[in-house]
């Protein structure tokens, strides 16, 4: 795509057709500066196939902001709809409405309220509630879904993977196996969500992460092309960065080859004054394979160097990798725990991708429509009662329990407070029968959930670092139970309504299959 | 991302770390300026857990090339480099390395073949051959997988798509769910390989494709909220498209609601003399409802308004539809051929994720060096015998058989030409027990597929049309075995090697074992 493609392929264009049929018919009903309310939420976790997530992470907000800030229709835009033709070859957009959106065509009225990025979030609680003129409210969807959905989805499996991975050094290495350009969104959410570094040179450059990586296959390659070996390409490597030595140790055979040529060139590495920082193993059984590392760089004299890991990693091979580890290692004379503390996990296409759930399910629904001055709470009757989105303006709360944990995400009408409430009903979002009641006694603390980011299109808060995102998310992950946190069959985490909110939506309910007769 | 980021994110520093700490290495060993080639392939069709694929659909050279073209490294990017420092806190990169990158850090010594877009293309055969300065050479890697792995990977599935749907519309939705700006690059794939627009209106203006799409659900839902029901939002579609009405019929009951309605509206607009286009089902049994929806438009006399289906489809679940349809409407009184030619398909995450394989195992290998003018062919042995890559210059060429079908794709060394070739002797890459002979007249045809795309930097074809692409496409597709096109259980296409190539590899192989003791 050349420069000027791109400047239109992603401003205000990087939307489905849909939204400006949608937003000339509001035009010519008189309805485009009405105000709305569309709430953004996801209605399941996502669901790996062997395995399902507990909790998502949220991220992608600030990105968003952004395209926002950017988006508007240049005259160019306009006079590409204006060429627009109906099946009969009419001019599909009229001047009018082309006019009122050259001129009001932006983001300036919306106001957006948001779940932070780094969060810990839940199913059917809005990440973010836009309200704002029909039109702008509209043409938002697209661009928001995108751009939440992903890094949300990404965040949460790289939270996943740090923690099957105990902590330990996580690297983002996904770049080639990304979406085109969106791999450095997938980056960005990675550090988010749990990676401590990414091999991303320009992501790692403008959020202010050193980038990481050391050599592939083809640098050993060339030096065998040239009658030099392995070993000399590694004497070269030890040269050139004698103090970020990590070598990587598969090309040939890593136990015959490239170990055994690691710890030569290791131990003239000491000679010279230098620590070595360690070896990556790129193929094979790396549980087997990390063991026998160990046992040779342990005898070697360098109990402490690194060992990273990568091929195809995501959350179950990185526990199965350890848990083997666990096992087998004493009985190669290796203490598993100290193994352990020495890895560090390369994370490509299993990351980038998420694998195994490749999107998240974010929707942007129309909760709420402002007619003469009242605001009316606007339903969607599907064909599935789990489906129909909470109406009207709302407020999200987590209610954390006498440990400090997370027992539940309550959505509330907007004016009502669960903490001047003495007991709370939390009511299931579609099953009637299922209810339960909260003392005020039994929770140590009710938290709002959403922040305002914009108001009228102006920027309100001063967005997070992505270290304090990373802080955050940490923060949230500690108070999430360790059933909610587990890798498989997690317990289901409750996300309920309050009684007041249970009552308008079955209201609204019946009187929409009411109006449907 | 705002924009003076985004030029830093997708420039030249668009790539892994380890590309630059391999270039420096290469500069101080004086080997930067040395002749090498890789070559780009992957190692497997995409595999999407209950079916598999048995051809790819090759995509995404022309936005490589764009990349190309523009990536430098500019003051600012050098600068940034020169900061980066050692555990030991000293500077990684030396300024005459810097130096030099900035003086000759561009793509302009690269010379590139490729498979063209729009191609039927198999495992192991070079999708593209890239020739050059070993820096130039390496430092394209990470962006040439970017691009060509994941626009090959959504053809492929457009591909597929299109044969299930047995050539009926296909339209690309995915805009909301694809990776950030990369959901641009998916949208473009898919109508190479397969869909015939996309809802996405930034990539329709770039390609000139008019984009598509009616109305959402949030349509509906104002005019229910603002007491005017789903007749007033359809009545008020109709009257500002009348010649391109298409109602989305599921907001509150497609049976019961929205078909009836859509026929009222319908009929007024017959009335003052337009046809209405069809309407569109968005939830709940598709083949069901379609079949019941052709039988309610066909009793009020619209027998040929579109029915679009849109919902998670894929390549299966289309198959599914079109076999129940096959199976059921003679039941209810409708022809199922006539409804089935009224179909059209809306494909969103699973198209634009690639659902089941959201990434393609492209790889880029080392497999040849020049050494003192001399070329000398590299391997990697890896662990395992069908992963080591074909070495040194090569072409690549397609067999057809009397039928016209391709029969084979055959990789040969450089100056072998099988076109003069009695017989060829076809040896499969890695099993030394399994090879057959064909005899020249035995064949139709023996096509080169590689094309020479860039000499030295230079762009040296004119660059097909999508629309030229689409036709190869389908050309290819007709000369695929209906075993290898198959949904499921395709036929294994063979991809062999000449008798030379086969010894020159087994020669390296045992070589490199050697050299590795």
């Amino acid at each position: 795509m050349k420069p000027s493609e791109q400047r239109i392929a992603e401003g205000i264009l990087f939307t489905d057709f849909y939204q400006l049929t949608m937003a000339q018919l509001y035009f010519r009903a008189g309805l485009h500066e009405k105000q709305v309310q569309f709430d953004h939420f996801f209605r399941d976790y996502p669901d790996y196939g062997a395995h399902k997530a507990g909790y998502c992470i949220s991220a992608g907000l600030e990105w968003l902001v952004d395209w926002m800030q950017e988006a508007h229709f240049g005259s160019d835009d306009v006079e590409y709809l204006s060429q627009q033709t109906t099946r009969t070859g009419q001019q599909m957009f009229a001047d009018d409405f082309l006019d009122w959106l050259a001129r009001n065509g932006t983001f300036e009225g919306i106001t957006l309220h948001a779940i932070p990025e780094g969060r810990v979030v839940h199913p059917n609680v809005p990440l973010s509630v836009v309200q704002g003129p029909m039109i702008p409210a509209q043409l938002l969807e697209t661009a928001l879904l995108n751009y939440l959905n992903y890094q949300t989805l990404i965040a949460t499996k790289a939270a996943r993977m740090h923690h099957s991975g105990r902590g330990r050094l996580l690297l983002e290495f996904g770049l080639r196996r990304g979406q085109d350009k969106g791999a450095n969104a997938g980056a960005r959410a990675a550090l988010i969500g749990g990676a401590d570094y990414t091999s991303n040179v320009g992501i790692s450059r403008i959020l202010g992460y050193p980038p990481k990586g050391t050599h592939a296959h083809s640098m050993v390659q060339v030096y065998m092309a040239l009658g030099l070996g392995e070993l000399g390409a590694f004497r070269a490597y030890a040269d050139l960065y004698p103090d970020d030595c990590l070598l990587l140790v598969d090309t040939i055979n890593s136990l015959e080859s490239g170990i055994p040529n690691a710890i030569i060139v290791f131990e003239e590495l000491r000679r010279k004054g230098h620590e070595p920082l360690g070896i990556r193993l790129d193929s094979g059984d790396l549980a087997y394979l990390s063991i026998q590392a160990a046992k040779m760089l342990d005898a070697a004299g360098f109990p402490n160097t690194t060992i990273t890991l990568s091929n195809n990693l995501d959350e179950l091979v990185i526990w199965q990798i350890i848990t083997q580890i666990k096992d087998e290692a004493p009985r190669w004379g290796v203490d598993p725990d100290h193994l352990i503390n020495r890895l560090a996990f390369g994370a490509g296409t299993r990351l980038i991708t998420s694998w195994g759930e490749p999107a998240l399910g974010g929707v942007y629904k129309l909760v709420a429509v402002c007619n003469e001055e009242q605001w009316v709470p606007a339903i969607k009757v599907s064909e599935s009662a789990d489906k129909t989105p909470n109406p009207g303006h709302k407020n999200a709360w987590r209610l954390y329990d006498l440990r400090g944990k997370a027992t539940a995400d309550l959505l509330s009408k907007e004016h009502e407070d669960p903490r001047q409430m003495d007991r709370i009903t939390l009511r299931h979002p579609s099953d009637h029968s299922k209810s339960r009641i909260l003392e005020r006694a039994e929770l140590s603390e009710i938290e709002p959930l959403l922040v305002e980011i914009i108001h009228e299109g102006r920027l309100v808060v001063d967005l997070p670092s992505i270290e304090q995102m990373r802080q955050r998310r940490e923060a949230d992950m500690d108070r999430l139970d360790p059933g909610v946190r587990r890798l498989v069959n997690p317990h289901i985490y409750h996300v309920s309504l309050t009684d007041g909110l249970w009552k308008l939506k079955q209201s609204l309910v019946a009187s929409a299959l009411d109006q449907s007769q």
